[in-house]
């Protein structure tokens, strides 16, 4: 696999109280792995671009305090090759129809939505996870099944992919997930550049 | 070593480029910190709070274009037990006086100054990495040695801690030293817990 000369777009949705490094995690990965090969290729076009979406395009305040404004909002937002839903308090998220008939939407016109943490449980409510083997943090692997019993929740991986729909587990783990999906795009040599950049120690294989 | 009931603060700088992760590690590790502690003891007050503070308290565009709000200015920032300065494309901060005096000020009245990846060379232009072992970003060791030519750069260790300053290598190295400052400040058992909570694989030691 190399790059096909075309800028993949990596969509990550960012709400009130989204976890800092949900985010921040994928957001690296997908920036670092996109400025490598620039690079190596500095005259094709960029792998990935990155932008933050949130419901209505305005300011969000992320757990801690941190105050994030995004690109766009869900309804004026480009279409996105992959799309990402961190975890963080997903309370509101998770019951808000906007948000949830956005992402179901996004899944049919996306390569992949994939979670980190508590992201699994707005892709649960949007129905993208019935039947699945999915994971999420630890601590929230309970309710999950419990929450949305035709979700089959496992715990011995720190991520599952099945190919459009992708979920991770806690916090740092969408770190791993995103360079595991930086492979599927751009192969694994680069996603292990990637992670070397970042002085990240990957594991490539998700067993948890 | 236990909390001892207030409240430490702790202070990142922002600016134009700054390198996400490198922001964006420390900020998470030192939240997750203080929630855990908060969980097991609901009266006291947070062991952290944790602010962004840029030269002039406006929106910074971090690289790859993640829009940032910090809390204050230098300026009119609040005392801080730890300064954090992460790094990315530092040229501006490096060569900004207000910037390396506020620095060197706060080091004065800090517990740590830590820098996480080229972060160093802010330090080093403030003066404060003179004839101290330290390190950076692996691609950066060599540049950092021939432009401070009495700072010794170190290439065998994810971060190196000489109590009031600590630097660590690139991106994620920044977590390694952040978790090291929580069991500095809160002992080691409730660093391995923010490691656990994030679940990120983290070595304790700064062997590289």
């Amino acid at each position: 696999m190399i790059a096909e000369g075309h800028t993949r777009q990596v969509g990550i949705l960012v709400f009130d109280e989204v976890e800092v490094l949900d985010m921040a995690g994928p957001f690296e990965v997908f920036s670092v792995a996109s400025r490598l090969m620039l690079r190596q290729r500095p005259a094709e076009p960029p792998p990935f671009g990155v932008a933050l979406v949130s419901a209505d395009g305005g300011t969000v305040r992320a757990r801690g305090g941190l105050r994030l404004t995004p690109d766009r909002s869900i309804t004026d937002a480009p279409p996105f090759d992959i799309v990402v839903v961190p975890g963080g308090i997903v309370d509101a998220p998770e019951r808000d129809p906007i948000v949830t008939s956005w992402v179901r939407e996004r899944w049919t016109s996306s390569a992949v939505v994939a979670s980190v943490c508590t992201g699994a449980f707005v892709l649960a409510a949007a129905g993208l996870l019935d039947g699945l083997k999915v994971t999420t943090h630890r601590e929230d692997q309970a309710v999950l099944a419990r929450r949305y019993p035709a979700v089959r929740v496992v715990g011995d991986r720190r991520w599952v992919d099945h190919g459009r729909i992708a979920t991770s587990g806690g916090i740092s783990a969408g770190i791993d997930l995103s360079l595991h999906l930086v492979g599927r795009f751009l192969g694994i040599g680069h996603a292990r550049a990637t992670a070397h950049q970042m002085e990240y120690d990957w594991r490539e294989s998700p067993a948890g």
